[in-house]
């Protein structure tokens, strides 16, 4: 089973497979692809909802490399 | 400063600022993009290595889903 319900992967799974291929992986499953992308969209997601509330609170409607940075401390 | 030394971001950076902007974002600076597509170079590449080594472990040649899962957790 590869896609699983309303959960969403974000990125591309040829990048995502590379990276695990890069970490020295020899074969990688189709389905260890589609969840490190679901896990990633999720944790960017996350983060990036972090970023923005903190844009906001400094009175900014641009997100900026600061707000990125403090939202990965949390 | 969007390239910085060897630091590398692996993903289309247009996908990582569709992320940011999903998560509400108004505008997103380029090197929000940028930092944001490190940081998940970089949790990307950690979390694999573990998973390679959760699958070696295991006596596979092959990445599967549980050794995500797995490595995840850690």
């Amino acid at each position: 089973m590869t896609k699983k319900g309303k959960r969403k992967a974000g990125f591309a799974s040829a990048r995502v497979e590379r990276l695990i291929r890069t970490a020295g992986a020899y074969r990688v499953s189709a389905d260890a692809t589609y969840r490190l992308n679901e896990i990633l969209t999720d944790y960017a997601t996350g983060l990036s909802k972090y970023a923005v509330d903190i844009a906001k609170h400094s009175g900014r409607k641009t997100v900026q490399e600061p707000d990125i940075k403090l939202a990965a401390t949390k």
